[in-house]
């Protein structure tokens, strides 16, 4: 495992971590002035901005865009929200692509509205990857899945597992050109039994296009914005990521976490030191 | 699949459906009343009573134990409170017979305190379990293993998925003796992308000793006490029942709703006439 002791260029920075408060011009300078290697920006701070000069302000920066955040659900109640659900995906990949992002970040969504048909997300979801895969070749950015945690399965995404998101990308990419893979991240991973198998599985098949650290709290009070600071709650993060480079993973390691009454209110440069001194000597 | 239509004789409250609101006798009462075969009751209001009286009166009530609630959480930070726990483990089996109870439900327990060693928490499952089989056998009550959902493996199960209590079946009981198998509890099973593969396997090695009903709201606000009533959320009941019974298990169908400001806050009559409507159309 590789050692990240003053090794901060092997560590990058999703925006959300820092809660979206300010400009994302603010939140690039201060990302590369901590010393990151990379960043992970969203949508909603790219599609409000100039693209085209992001993209340079994080170029200049010396930063790697580990990954754009992230896919339009996918799971439609009909035909036509469906395709514009794949188009405002294809969108997205451009944009990705004038970021040179490594990897575009599918959350694939949960059920259509008041469907229960689970089965029936799931094959969209796959019918819809299929969809974008051209595309990604076309703009040069891979499609990485990334299973969320299985408490998002209704709301947020149908891949809740490792395994599964991998049977997906054999599913649509039988001959693996590296335009599908997988973003393994460890709040939604650690709790999973096969995980240690998924991810040697994941490795051999050279998918693996991220990983994304933080922790669980054992008391988790929020569902979506209670996630911990890599150290202060469950997860063994130096076994996970030993597995994950063990498994071939020599990308960047990427800090993501979702905290509305705590890293959120506090101040980004703390935050990104604590983030920091953690990868160093935690993760 | 079993019509339920006119068949309350097959259908079973877990009485913390109820809210623990009241004494175990009028619970009792309430549920023989509205016409359910089953019950199933906890620890805490049986341990807090007169056991023999309690198993008299569910007798004569002509209700079925469907399922005693729960095991001690077994991981441990010292061998000296592990093997407390598994005694523990042992008094509750005694009072199952006592109770006649068809199974005895084992959630396992979360991470020890202050560990991140899961896999060492997943073995001192299977070891406790081991441990329990023979007391389980003595006293004439099968260990229902239930998989928790995932977002319980810090705190409250580090058993996850119903493959991953199946294999610890065969850990403990190759010989398939009938004292360990699984409770499938539809709240938190019907994520798994695996799970139609495992319920077939479970019938197939006549594992499955109980099946538990609620459904899953789509906008979950509590991640313990906000489960919701059937048909309420987005859980496909019926296509899980039938897979269950194709699997066949031909047993009670078990309620239990966690739901603290919903449910629990409601008249404890018309929560099982809620509970009796939906499980004849619904389930």
């Amino acid at each position: 495992m590789r050692n990240l002791q003053g090794r901060l260029d092997l560590c990058s920075i999703n925006t959300a971590t820092l809660g979206h408060r300010e400009p994302i011009s603010l939140t690039i300078e201060r990302i590369a002035r901590a010393g990151f290697g990379g960043i992970a920006p969203w949508r909603r701070e790219i599609e409000s901005a100039d693209i085209a000069q992001v993209a340079r302000q994080i170029k200049t920066s010396g930063l790697a865009v580990t990954g754009y955040c992230r896919s339009t659900a996918l799971p439609a109640a009909t035909p036509a929200e469906f395709n514009a659900n794949v188009d405002a995906n294809r969108a997205a990949l451009r944009d990705a692509a004038t970021l040179n992002a490594q990897c575009f970040v599918m959350v694939t969504g949960g059920l259509a509205a008041q469907s229960r048909d689970l089965p029936g997300a799931r094959s969209q979801v796959t019918e819809g990857i299929a969809m974008l895969l051209e595309t990604a070749r076309d703009c040069g950015v891979p499609l990485a899945i990334e299973p969320l945690h299985p408490m998002y399965a209704a709301d947020r995404a149908v891949v809740n597992t490792l395994e599964q998101a991998l049977a997906i990308c054999r599913a649509v990419d039988a001959a693996n050109t590296g335009y599908v893979g997988v973003a393994i991240d460890a709040y939604h991973c650690w709790w999973d039994p096969a995980l240690a198998h998924a991810i040697g599985t994941a490795g051999r098949e050279k998918r693996i296009l991220a990983y994304h650290t933080c922790d669980w709290l054992r008391d988790t009070r929020d569902m979506l914005l209670d996630r911990g600071m890599m150290g202060d709650g469950v997860i063994d993060l130096p076994a996970l990521r030993q597995s994950v480079e063990t498994a071939g993973y020599d990308g960047l390691i990427e800090v993501e976490i979702f905290s509305a009454q705590n890293w959120w209110q506090r101040d980004p440069d703390h935050v990104l030191a604590t983030c920091a001194e953690r990868l160093q000597t935690l993760c």
